[in-house]
């Protein structure tokens, strides 16, 4: 008999997406992209909803309960940034111990509440439970899109390949946090990479930016890590990519963080999770109006690499070299 | 330092509406109904969630799993039909153990096909993880309404209340579950009442005839128990009710099961959850009407009592005393 694991988690929602799909005329995309996207009246509906677990996705022992409400809510603000959509409403379901302190729960609350106040977002009910062992939080956010929804299909050969952000440095954060529960303290440098894991926040505004403007092909939040979701974005618009090395660079303060936790730094910048940055493809040409936007919303954007024809990525590094990365984003059953 | 179960889940929740409600010009009901309101471009979009967790909601031993699936969606609808909505798309968040046989996890997918289909909802995305115990499975459905929403506010003195279908059974089926697991098979006819607790079926269609007419002022879904669920209206309504006991007829076996598994029935039928029945006010002089409406979709429609100004629940039985019920339904942190 099969188990989750031996099947595994991209097969599984595979599986999900075949068994649980259908077609209807109001609904443009349902299983498959980082948001649900439905016309309702005229508008685009995006809804996307996120399950985040003690002991799974986070432990108590890493940070204060304010920072797993902000990123409860920051994670599906990705998904939806990623659309190109304004995050408008929220559902929250929580199931928590007995034993769970009211002070712990106002934590809660209180970066909820701070992550949906900097978006304007208001929550509109959920559910509330015990658990039998450690805190689950499920959020569920509905945005809405103008004129454009930006899928993970659409990219096109030639298209220049950007990302935002810096890539890793939430895997960094994890690293440190791991290494921290058996009595290594983070230094100071450590505990900013310690918050881009622990308290990370989403490329809101700018997703819906980039939605405005017709350069942009496709759009992908890098939540598994730039391997898988590239390749998601890939595979979606049935086209290949060459990534430079190169252009991917690194804080000096990263490099030897990655050096003293016995971490090559491309490891963590290719197949680290939870940047929660933004992947897109645009015509080749639009660096002056990239540079704008990025100035305009104090928000790097790094021209990584340009879509082929030919069905395969390509990482290339300085010397024109091809690498492979092994680990492709982090796999939920393994 | 104080706990959830110091507090109390009702508490818990006027503390999370408290502090996570806020006023927005298109939202008509934030938290604290069967599910939440908003105007998106004319329709009413309502939409509620819930979680069903192994261990606290279901137990492995119980069902097949496609009950599991059927009934995460069917308690969703009843939040639904509780406003008089029609069901229309679901999100799914599901967290499984490694171990979770694909068998098992194809019987959840068939649950979920089967109630998706019997009232035309599709699936429109999710969210897979591991879970480090037991099997979670959290689902958000969105509903449309027409020209009306039912609250559980808007209930007049003078209105009768009626209830769905028939009470208690659900609960009649956990006690013989929980005593099937000690070594108590249950007979043939305590399967029906099992069937009631691992497989219930909301009143999706009645939910929607009820609003389409304005005689019917307010509405709930039987979830937690009568007497919670009519505390819910009451208090929303600002009002009293006199309840007459001798109204809530049971069926000769529900009687003999009670009497084997040593409850009172009228206990399991006030105080017992997931029922997932309605309960409604209406102008009274509306039982033609209610009659021919009970013998269109088949589903019995019983008048239980009547709305008062004095703010107190009266249950009233046959010789005209007052009786006290201890339990007021389900609570989830005691």
């Amino acid at each position: 008999l099969s188990t989750l694991a031996s099947i595994g988690e991209w097969a599984i929602i595979e599986h999900l997406k075949k068994e649980l799909s259908s077609h209807h005329s109001q609904v443009l995309c349902a299983i498959g992209d980082d948001a649900s996207v439905s016309k309702q009246s005229g508008a685009y509906s995006l809804v996307t909803t996120d399950l985040l677990q003690e002991g799974v996705h986070f432990e108590r022992s890493w940070a204060p309960w304010d920072h797993v409400g902000y990123k409860a809510l920051q994670v599906n603000f990705s998904d939806i940034a990623a659309m190109g959509g304004r995050p408008c409403y929220y559902w929250l379901s929580l199931s928590l111990p007995k034993t769970f302190l009211m002070d712990d729960l106002q934590g809660l609350i209180t970066g909820l509440k701070r992550a949906a106040h900097e978006e304007n977002v208001i929550c509109l009910g959920g559910d509330t439970n015990r658990s039998p062992q450690g805190a689950i939080i499920n959020v569920v956010v509905q945005g809405l899109a103008g004129k454009r929804v930006l899928y993970r299909h659409g990219a096109q050969v030639g298209d220049d390949l950007y990302v935002t952000g810096s890539l890793g440095e939430a895997a960094l954060g994890l690293k440190i946090l791991q290494a921290n529960r058996v009595g290594l303290l983070p230094t100071k440098k450590g505990k900013n990479y310690c918050l881009r894991q622990t308290k990370p926040r989403a490329r809101a505004m700018l997703g819906q930016r980039l939605a405005d403007n017709d350069c942009v092909h496709a759009m992908i939040d890098v939540s598994d890590g730039l391997a898988s979701d590239l390749d998601h974005l890939l595979k979606a618009s049935q086209l290949g990519a060459k990534i430079y090395l190169d252009a991917l660079k690194y804080k000096k303060s990263f490099g030897e963080l990655c050096k003293q936790y016995q971490v090559l730094p491309m490891d963590l910048m290719i197949c680290g999770g939870e940047d929660y940055e933004l992947l897109f493809a645009a015509s080749p040409g639009e660096d002056t109006f990239l540079a704008k936007l990025s100035r305009d919303t104090k928000v790097p954007i790094t021209k990584i690499g340009r879509l082929i024809q030919e069905r395969h990525c390509h990482f290339i590094d300085g010397s024109g070299k091809s690498i492979s990365f092994s680990k492709k984003g982090y796999e939920h059953f393994h």
